[in-house]
């Protein structure tokens, strides 16, 4: 886990997650991680999507009145970030995190609106040693964020290789 | 299509795309569109990574040389944040986009590292109207990205609500 935000960065040398995770075998599925929560403000909203995404609904809240959102809404793409970036802090071990292939079934069933306060939760739904690359683990992650009224404006399902512990007889 | 990406937004009011995309009818399922070129530097992938995905693959240069992808590379989302950005400029029509319930089949075959030009790239899959929302269709595209070398860097299958055009008897 990274211990220090500002002045640059300083990785927590024992890669031990608040919850103990650490290497593949620490993923047990079944298991649910609650990653924190993340409040996403108008600025934010703007500022992302005029870098990435600059629909009317998600950079111009006076068209985004009058739009199909009656508002101005999160870019889905600024959700997955804000959300990626809770993973990391909470859940993703640095000692063990080697990428992700990809994700599956990422959708956004409610909008993500100025002010909202985002809850993101983990649940490994597979986890399984890797046949070709032994020093690796293959895991499936069911995501979820929930905003204040508890209504979920994302959900996935995400593979991430991690690698297992170090050979005990070493 | 948008006009003027300085000194605030200017929306051309005729809607149109340069492809002649407008409503929902001008995409046509089988016809691909090229969505142009975009580079990324170094500092971008740091910077966005500082701020959603800071895993030391993604932040550090020193420690990414030793990690799993011998060097620095972009954090997926970027990646799907700067494709999604060519979408907005080339294919998706601001007078048709009603926004995405979501994504299938999201994949990051190959790392995307400083200095690569991914060109994009959208081919429309599937378009029907909504049989609950006369005002609109349900189009899926086939998105990729491909960088300098003619790597797939990702691929991806998005699911766009599109408003239909105004009624001819209007």
């Amino acid at each position: 886990m990274i211990l220090a935000w500002r002045d640059g960065w300083a990785w927590d040398t024992s890669g031990v997650t608040d919850d103990g995770l650490r290497y593949f075998d620490d993923y047990r599925p079944g298991t649910t991680y609650e990653c924190g929560s993340v409040e996403i403000s108008e600025a934010e909203i703007i500022s992302f999507a005029e870098q990435f995404d600059p629909q009317p609904f998600h950079v111009d809240p006076a068209a985004a009145a009058h739009g199909p959102f009656g508002g101005l809404i999160a870019s889905g793409w600024h959700t997955t970030a804000l959300v990626m970036r809770k993973l990391v802090e909470n859940y993703l071990s640095v000692e063990a995190s080697l990428g992700s292939p990809g994700i599956d079934e990422l959708r956004w069933p409610h909008p993500v609106r100025p002010g909202d306060t985002l809850r993101v939760r983990a649940t490994v739904v597979e986890a399984r040693r890797s046949e070709s690359k032994p020093d690796r683990g293959i895991m499936k992650t069911a995501l979820e964020a929930v905003n204040q009224d508890g209504r979920t404006v994302m959900r996935a399902t995400a593979t991430n290789f991690l690698r297992v512990g170090p050979d005990p007889d070493d």
